[in-house]
């Protein structure tokens, strides 16, 4: 998989150069169609453009049934390229779409939020949600290439530039200590995003490259995510909760170094550091006690859990990082009841 | 991939004990819940039985929703096994739910008629149709295992034993000139079925060993099924006139032949030979003017096309194929004016 970073406007020529494709379709959403579709349409010889509607509400069976249809009217071969446009829904449903059609054809992946570059759109993790699941439906199948502009991130709202921050963290928190503490000291505006996007970019593509089918050491990309992931599912069928994908792993990254505290994994200081630093970007989910019992229950539906055992991935010290640890029911909501106070 | 043509009574209870399954669920058909699931059941642990409708016509969309919904609600994880016990839809779309189910968990096959036997079970071709387009939408995944007991085919009718036999004639006649120079001296009734699939199990095996992603080599499998699948397709919306895999191949095979004769691929010799056997066994299709236009559209969604032109493998020798040969819409059309007359 090649990852490139640098203006699209030299990237996407030269990939479309290197390859021979006997039709090429862009994938986008309203918005990405009109903010980000300009940019690139000039590099393109001709081409189908297929909308989504946006939002992750949308990702799913039927949007796919959507875009298998249009290519399907489009008469696409084997031989055609699927470009994915857009954040994470766009990337992980595109990439779903194009690697089922006629049993895979190639994609790339252009991703135009800050989370989808330094997360979704690198390592292969393609699918949909299905009945309130998130990416319950989907495969393991790396696009052809990731075609990275920070351009586009660049006029994201305050709001999205969080919620990609916090997987920056996460990166930075696994495995590399010593940039922990540069970003730590800075607050979001502070944060020179350019480096930060080549370094989580570094870091997630040298682990999933070791493991990309996630039986062993990508595992740790899940850190923050078992309760985190629970709590996204948990509040997105409520639009006035709904939790951007950030605001939820931060809270589960708190919860879950709680745990890693708890079971002797980490030092205090170190859950102390991440907890100051987390509130201080994302403020406190507010969690009811109506909403501990059905969030712990969804811990049980995640992918990394064995005989209906919850496993995490906890940190073992700063920029380290372990999986497969068994985590208890009480252990969890001892977690959220510690982050709620 | 192993490939097991055994008793099950050995061959299940060996490949369960090698493994350490979290969970498992065998995926049957109303036909083979009845006349096949009783032969397993037995040499099961604790398992959940999901169960199709039969028919090619549900090999569909609805039907994998279904089936993940199972999954999901018996709270399978990712270490859980799905076995498919059943002909060529159960495998199909249980091995593409199986590879699509939390983005993947293993699956085995027992298939349980002749055609799946030889053909479907062995390869990875996985998938569903998609709005009147066979196998539409799938993925290329290897069962854990195949584990084949000819025990079943022994009961199935003598419909099912020809629509099998196609495949197995289609693997002499590209790959093995001399074992067909015996069958087609023997009546359906006159063959040695153990032989026979254990033979064509290996000349499929060896083929999709080489090429699993079907970039070459892989596509001489598909001679006889350009036309044959879209005889099949353009069939199938109209019960009465509906076709067995079989025999559309089987037509396919003819057509196909007259092609390659014409392009002087092959001796009038072998194309006789061909056309005799094939219609001493199959008969003829009843082919109106009104049905040659559909057909040869439904060949511009094969998905070995290119560039909207039909490629096709065809036979250049006995026992000898080639593949990706462009043909012309014309030069089908008087494949098919030639088969009809």
């Amino acid at each position: 998989m090649s990852i490139q970073i640098s203006p699209l406007a030299e990237s996407l020529p030269v990939f479309l150069k290197q390859h021979n494709y006997s039709a090429i379709a862009v994938l986008a959403d309203a918005n990405t169609k009109r903010f980000c579709y300009p940019a690139i349409k000039n590099f393109l010889p001709k081409h189908k453009i297929i909308t989504l509607r946006a939002g992750e509400q949308y990702k799913d069976l039927t949007a796919c049934e959507m875009v298998w249809q249009a290519l399907t009217d489009a008469q696409f071969d084997r031989h055609a390229l699927l470009i994915d446009l857009g954040g994470g829904v766009v990337g992980d449903l595109g990439g779903f779409c194009a690697a089922t059609y006629k049993r895979g054809i190639d994609f790339i992946q252009i991703p135009t939020t800050l989370l989808s570059q330094v997360d979704a759109s690198v390592g292969g993790k393609l699918g949909i949600d299905f009945h309130g699941f998130k990416n319950h439906i989907g495969v393991f199948k790396l696009p052809e290439a990731v075609l990275i502009d920070t351009v586009f991130f660049q006029t994201l709202p305050e709001l999205e530039l969080r919620s990609g921050f916090a997987e920056i963290i996460k990166h930075c928190l696994i495995a590399d200590a010593a940039k922990w503490n540069v970003i730590r000291r800075r607050d979001l505006h502070q944060q020179d995003w350019n480096d930060l996007v080549a370094h989580s970019v570094a870091i997630k593509k040298n682990i999933v490259e070791q493991d990309p089918n996630e039986k062993g050491i990508r595992k740790v990309l899940n850190y923050g995510h078992t309760l985190g992931h629970a709590l996204e599912t948990h509040f997105l069928a409520d639009p006035k909760r709904r939790l951007l994908h950030g605001e939820a792993i931060a809270a589960g990254m708190i919860a879950e170094a709680f745990i890693a505290k708890r079971k002797g994994l980490i030092e205090i200081g170190l859950l102390e550091q991440i907890e100051e630093y987390l509130f201080s970007i994302y403020g406190r989910v507010n969690l009811a006690d109506a909403d501990l019992e059905p969030v712990l229950t969804l811990t049980l539906q995640d992918k990394k859990n064995r005989n209906g055992e919850v496993r995490m991935a906890l940190l073992d010290g700063p920029g380290s990082c372990t999986y497969d640890v068994p985590v208890t029911k009480a252990e969890m909501r001892r977690a959220l009841d510690y982050y709620r106070t």
